[in-house]
């Protein structure tokens, strides 16, 4: 997928600070004089919005894995289309809180579906778009779920701790595959420090894409 | 996917007289003893339902064909789990308008999505079941078409003659692939004859069902 652009995307458990990173860098990039896109997932588009949605309604208790996966990925779809490559092709910085690893970490090692089925949903989901730098911060899930209001908790944030720990090892496994799109930080750094660390991961990024 | 039941799907461009034959047939097998789910594509139980408002809305112009065929998918995937497999496992009979071979003919050959794509996405979504016959009633778009008020017609109805046309054709080339389970029959015959013959092709298949 070809693009003169520069795709960052931030992955992560519940509360690990993904927001907070995702603000002060796309921040940071717009300061350089760079056009930045902001956005996240499941999200984007009106129609990635309304299958948002359903994603995350507490009330649609009976969704089955399958069901979840596919809905993640038809929301990639429009997302990726209608927002994300079109903002690459005109040469912009994107910046996108979740992405497919989430699909991997969630669907795949904590729902334990067939991660190859999910590698092929994301190449047709994604137009085979793949991120220049993927920024994990890594978090004792404990911890990242301390951090969220059980009251406005959403329907995946109401999973119990095995599954988030198994979400936090997904992470980590996908980032060992892929050392060289990766840069795993460690979110119980300060948030000052873990922003210097990712600016200074991305930034020979940009100057490349001036080339 | 094992199961009891008997799986009967329905296909066949807009207008072709599905639902009349689904109707005819279902209240036939009853009329015989058996337990009879009736159901249909998109849709079924309600997060199903939820998936199915967002594909006919016509207000969704800027869906993508990638994030169509995902949706009903995702659809799909909730049908066949909740509803049609414990149907099946509890030994009923289940008349299905629309399943899978749909999404074949409007996304793969219509949409021109990769047919192998598609195929994967199939067997992920619906667990491997595949239905014991497929009755594709057959019929001239523009005489399917005709048959619908475009003031009500949904946002797959409203594509061109051309988009139906490669329908019609995507469902004669899958019905090509699997002979044993298709019956192709003309939506032009007369309503009883073609019940008729439709009966011929099922009832023997309920007769196996109960050895």
């Amino acid at each position: 997928m070809k693009h003169n652009g520069l795709f960052i995307t931030f992955e992560g458990v519940e509360g690990c600070g993904k927001s907070t990173q995702v603000r002060l860098l796309a921040d940071a990039i717009e300061a350089q004089g760079y056009t930045v896109l902001r956005t996240r997932e499941p999200g984007g588009p009106p129609i990635a919005e309304k299958i948002r949605a359903l994603l995350l309604d507490p009330a649609n208790t009976e969704m089955l894995p399958e069901t979840e996966a596919l809905l993640y990925m038809a929301s990639r779809a429009q997302h990726t289309g209608e927002r994300i490559l079109p903002a690459l092709r005109r040469g912009q910085v994107v910046v996108c809180d979740r992405y497919y690893d989430s699909t991997l970490a969630y669907q795949g090692a904590a729902r334990k579906l067939s991660e190859r089925a999910i590698r092929a949903q994301i190449t047709f989901a994604t137009f085979g778009l793949v991120p220049a730098a993927t920024i994990l911060i890594d978090l004792p899930v404990e911890v990242g779920l301390g951090r969220i209001d059980p009251i406005r908790a959403d329907r995946l944030e109401r999973e119990d701790l095995a599954f988030h720990q198994r979400v936090r090892q997904g992470f980590l496994d996908v980032a060992k595959v892929e050392p060289q799109r990766y840069l795993v930080v460690d979110g119980q750094e300060k948030i000052e420090e873990l922003h210097l660390r990712i600016k200074r991961h991305v930034y020979p990024l940009l100057q490349k894409m001036e080339l």
